[in-house]
């Protein structure tokens, strides 16, 4: 038996999960675990499905779906299991969040495959080389960052690469690049958004005094740490912590929160609607 | 339209999704939102739908339905989304978990109807009558616990009782009628199980040292302490706390615990599969 | 034995706390609790202390601890442990955080007295009626603004009140009261500031899809919800809450918030340095 | 000038604070934080202080405060900031825990030293090289046992090692090391305890169907995951996990709580008293 991750959005209307019920009945495929939301604000349906079935043949599994769907105009996406997504890591100078991903997927918790790491400085290259993963120097000036970022494209497309992760990545992408990559890029932002957008983030927390600081992982769009969230979680602080000491504290957030939105997004439960997320954890 | 609320479970199979989205379709139906799982451990089924359709009739969903259904020998549940649960409240002394129920069910929180409060003591009928529910005083004693238990039935069956709840009722059921009431009976208790079963968890997790209390909503079954567990939750406490400071920081988890499990419940989001329960939050 | 709290807070220096403690020394005290801080960033001293001595007399004690500490200019604050602050609490027309308050004061959790609950709508009067507290029904217009702030003041001389609490009071203070009762009126703001000042808080979290709510407990200044944090808390939410469910949720977690800010407070553990707040939690 | 971390603990009486603090007055010392709790379950005074005074000569600071204190029996202790506790590691097979406080360690999060790393299995050696830190692998069978733990002692002298953490280390110690190290190893179970005691704790969490998971950090004694806790915390789980995934799903929690623990001890935050802890975080 194989088993597939499906997932299936669309405006929505009834007779969507009988049809494809009825492709999977046909294919002799069983459902193991599925989920499906529709969300009033847009009207869009969104389901995940795992799926097993005697059916190996993914492309013809996926256009005999397709066709019995296709009066509801789906986006479809149909993969084996064990097929991973692969996906490219950007960073810069701080290694905490790259370090946690690679710890995790060494160790088989985040099911994916990373053909590559860019980043704009040289520094991490020993924890790239460490996992045998490589590792591209890529540095973006402001004359040099529409090269850089034509290249990152070329990259992108060259290693078949289902989504980038900016793993505290210090560089704001283009707009263009953040259309050409909609909803293909993650980034973790260093604050509970929205507060304390841009810059400095715990600095402003330590100003305002707050009493929780958190993290944000969310889909890159122009507007800056406005992206649709797919993951948050915050830390208890306190009058005794300094800013650097937050900056610490905070790590642990960062690093915990991406992980957590890398592997929603690793196994397809991530869903955009809008500029929010669907997540089917 | 009508919304409906549906579930089913059954040993796991090809089909069963298929078969029941075509009843849905054939009557016009639509699944606006819908969670499935199939436990490994036990090798069931289990599914909840929320549906809309022009069929109003109940009785003729249910039987074109289960119809549909019976080659998988489904425990099947129908019913509309506005006819709510009927559920009865247990009490003893405590008043916090009573309270707290019964004004969020007032503020439309808990979608239940609530027909009866029985406690084994009169002290709590002020409160029950704060709200108008009929209040009945069902004394308990060795002598006299079977003839209680027996006219704890009948009030469950006259007032037609989905479920009842044990809202810090102190008294341990007998096994006799945990077998009748099984899967219908939701307890709290005041710890995080299984720690600090039985008695005086407070005091006995103030001599233990924790740095966490908690609070966990399960399934009455004749073990004590034993049944599946529906909702748990903790809230840090530390050395400065006595044993009676924990049992009113406990209140807040016990209350707020509770009342998650009576909603998950009342929704029909809990379903039993063997000693562990699937909860489709 | 009699049971004092104490707190100290100024300009920090050498010698504060052997000065402190000889005095407590002097009266045949001893000290059962003690937390001190202090604040590089203001340079602010503070300290909190839970002390019990012979010495019955408050203000013999409160006069000799002054005059050995008179040389660190502080503000001092002592008072007898059983002789509770006093709280006026103020509500519009949503009862959720004057309910559980009142409970918790009913049941000893709060260590307060409440000689008054002030309103701008008479909604509430019976919540009061219920726990024998006066209420005052004090409307606010455009036009009476002043008239009615100028009796609040007076209200709040009249019962010698300690310190006001806005239980979801939702009326915006005049910059002329926020500076007369600087230091003394809390509030709840149903966001985890600073994201979602303002109007409808809950609306705009569910537009930004933020997968955590939260409420924030501070005090009052005349800069809208940007006054000193007292405490904060979240609760996780996810795609299928609605904005009206996000409310419902937001509930928990604003009256658990302002609970334990009242409580903190009415400890004496708060303490205000500058924009920030220490707590001896 | 200097900072110093002073501890103190001894029977309760009235005037430590007062002795203690005129030792530090007459060193020019300024007192930057402190902390104090008298336990009422044992009458155990105990207080950290944090100082800075031009006294730059530790054994002379060290020996006035203890003159001054000798009435009072104290366990005293005093040391420079900036020399850390020496901090010995114990390590089996799996890496999470060690690799984690490792880069902590690296990044300034834990200010302690670490001579050395020791392990039953050589597994682990390349993880301590990475770090430049001496790895003595020092297995132990029924019959070494004895000498092993021989050895361990005479590492821990010769290292002048503070205390020991054992991060996830599979043998248990006897009761006779358990005796010579009291209140100097820290050990991390995989469970909230006092749930889930002994072997493949996930495993019974995962039968009994508990929605949080957890892991605790405690002093080692002879009575096995008995001993005084130091910190716990716990994460969320459902009822798609297998108890595999609640194996990857600890070690977050595991590791997070270790550190914790390691720090709160290197901080000399630590008190024990009896069989609890005061903690002064």
């Amino acid at each position: 038996m194989q088993r597939y991750i499906l997932t299936v959005s669309c405006p929505d209307q009834p007779g969507i999960v009988h049809a494809l019920s009825g492709g999977i009945t046909e294919a002799k495929g069983n459902i193991l675990e599925s989920a499906q939301f529709s969300d009033p604000g847009t009207g869009t349906f969104t389901i995940r499905v795992l799926l097993e079935t005697p059916q190996a043949d993914v492309e013809s599994l996926r256009d005999e779906l397709s066709l019995r769907l296709a009066r509801f105009d789906p986006v479809l996406s149909l993969r084996p299991e064990q097929q991973r997504r692969r996906v490219l890591l950007m960073v810069s100078k701080f290694d905490h969040c790259l370090v946690d991903l690679l710890y995790r997927w060494h160790l088989g918790e985040l099911p994916v495959d990373i053909p590559l790491i860019v980043s704009n400085h040289p520094d991490l290259a020993p924890v790239a080389q460490r996992y045998g993963i490589p590792f591209i120097h890529l540095p973006v000036t402001r004359d040099t960052k529409p090269e850089a970022e034509a290249e990152l494209v070329r990259l992108v497309a060259e290693h078949r690469v289902d989504f980038v992760v900016l793993a505290r990545y210090m560089q704001v992408l283009s707009d263009d690049l953040c259309r050409k990559l909609s909803g293909r890029v993650i980034n973790i932002h260093h604050s509970f958004l929205p507060g304390f957008k841009g810059a400095k983030p715990y600095h402003q927390a330590h100003d305002r005094g707050v009493k929780l600081i958190g993290a944000t992982a969310h889909f890159v769009t122009a507007d800056l740490d406005e992206g649709p969230i797919i993951e948050q979680d915050v830390v208890r602080v306190g009058h005794r912590h300094t800013a650097p000491e937050l900056v610490a504290i905070g790590r642990d957030v960062e690093r915990v929160v991406l992980a957590r939105a890398v592997r929603l997004h690793a196994e397809d439960r991530v869903v955009l609607t809008g500029s929010r997320t669907v997540v089917f954890s």
